[in-house]
């Protein structure tokens, strides 16, 4: 493969898609990357999309697109998209780890649309790679975060696109763990400090969603601080 | 499979789809199917809307959704979708039929987006079945209108569901030839009226583009007239 070969990067503003823009950064250079994100009605819509522009803007990346799936708050059936599901709170091993149970967080077929906004631009725009941040096993164990996910969709593009169309989805951190992102997010210099994680805060992170509790045990795991504001001085040390 | 079991039925306002959505209806019944329309940016997005809207009335379903896709518009790439690309006219063979080539009205990937859109539905809602009224080879050659691309799909629904999920697809006018469709629609009492086919004209179907060639071919294999207005005396008759 060619550095010179375009990627499409979704890039929602967490840190695993931070780290995943760092590698496909590193890979194919900032002038081959093209970075593409998805609101759709969560909670933290509007930080998301903030951490969004601040990573886009670090690396220097012109190409951009924002959509807004609208239609997610509408379907609801998840504490992201509908504020009468709350989020849960402390509460990491109840949430599902692991696989054992899918939590309420989980988006009904969330990245598949996704996805399929990534492909449609990657065929539109000419790119022949995508990639996507999902972490599968360290994480809070949505169906749509497995590799298995991942070639069947790849199975997908190769018959609903043009027979001459060739789009790979690279999937560069789904087999490592939280404290390894953060490492190799270290490594190559990803502004962690823009990434934005919690679920339902905009100011400070929670720091008592699934998605905060998972972040600090990584922080705490790889042995550096967390760069962003969490409520309460305590947990900005944890 | 009981009868009582609810579907999420996907309704462009299309000839096909409107059939698929008679074949459903007289399946599951009007109070278990659930209408889905995706707007998606396209020339003549209004009128496609008013014949879902047409349809959905005229079978009395109450549960509709219907969703804009704004992100279309913005990746273009398809004549439906840039106004900026020309729909052909009068060029049914070398536009694509039975998969010579892709014609220039294919949409990238659109079809993922709508089944997305069905699947995270039904999901929340519940239901156990999608129609979708795709159809293979007695149409304009697009990639994600095989049977293949069904059967992909539906690995991805296991795959990027919750464990207890079951959802499937269903096709049932993919083999059909378009004349077919028409004679089952008649069959079963489908307001074919009510229609919207034409890809560039609003008030009165333009007569030329692939859907309406496609379309006034069909009406006529199948002996009987086409029931929406077109552009000039002549077409309307042919």
């Amino acid at each position: 493969m060619s550095r010179t070969e375009k990627a499409v990067v979704l890039l929602s503003g967490g840190m695993d898609s931070c780290v995943c823009t760092a590698m496909a950064r590193a890979r194919h250079g900032a002038d081959k990357i093209a970075l593409l994100h998805a609101g759709y009605g969560q909670r933290t819509e509007a930080r998301e999309r903030q951490a969004f522009e601040g990573i886009a803007e670090f690396y220097g990346v012109r190409e951009r697109l924002m959509v807004r799936l609208e239609h997610f708050r509408a379907i609801g059936g998840s504490a992201l998209t509908d504020a009468k599901i709350a989020v849960p709170e402390n509460k990491l091993e109840e949430a599902g780890a692991h696989g054992s149970k899918i939590p309420v967080t989980y988006v009904p077929f969330r990245n598949a649309h996704f996805l399929s906004v990534a492909v449609s631009w990657a065929e539109a725009i000419g790119a022949n790679f995508i990639y996507i941040g999902a972490v599968a096993e360290d994480s809070s164990g949505y169906p749509d975060c497995r590799p298995e996910y991942y070639k069947v969709f790849q199975d997908l593009i190769r018959v609903g696109t043009r027979p001459e169309t060739q789009i790979e989805i690279v999937t560069p951190v789904i087999a490592m763990k939280k404290s390894e992102i953060i490492r190799k997010g270290i490594e190559l210099g990803a502004p962690l400090h823009l990434t934005w994680s919690c679920y339902q805060s905009e100011q400070e992170a929670c720091g008592v969603c699934d998605s905060c509790l998972l972040r600090l045990k990584a922080f705490a795991e790889a042995g550096t601080p967390d760069p962003i504001p969490y409520k309460g001085k305590a947990l900005a040390q944890a």
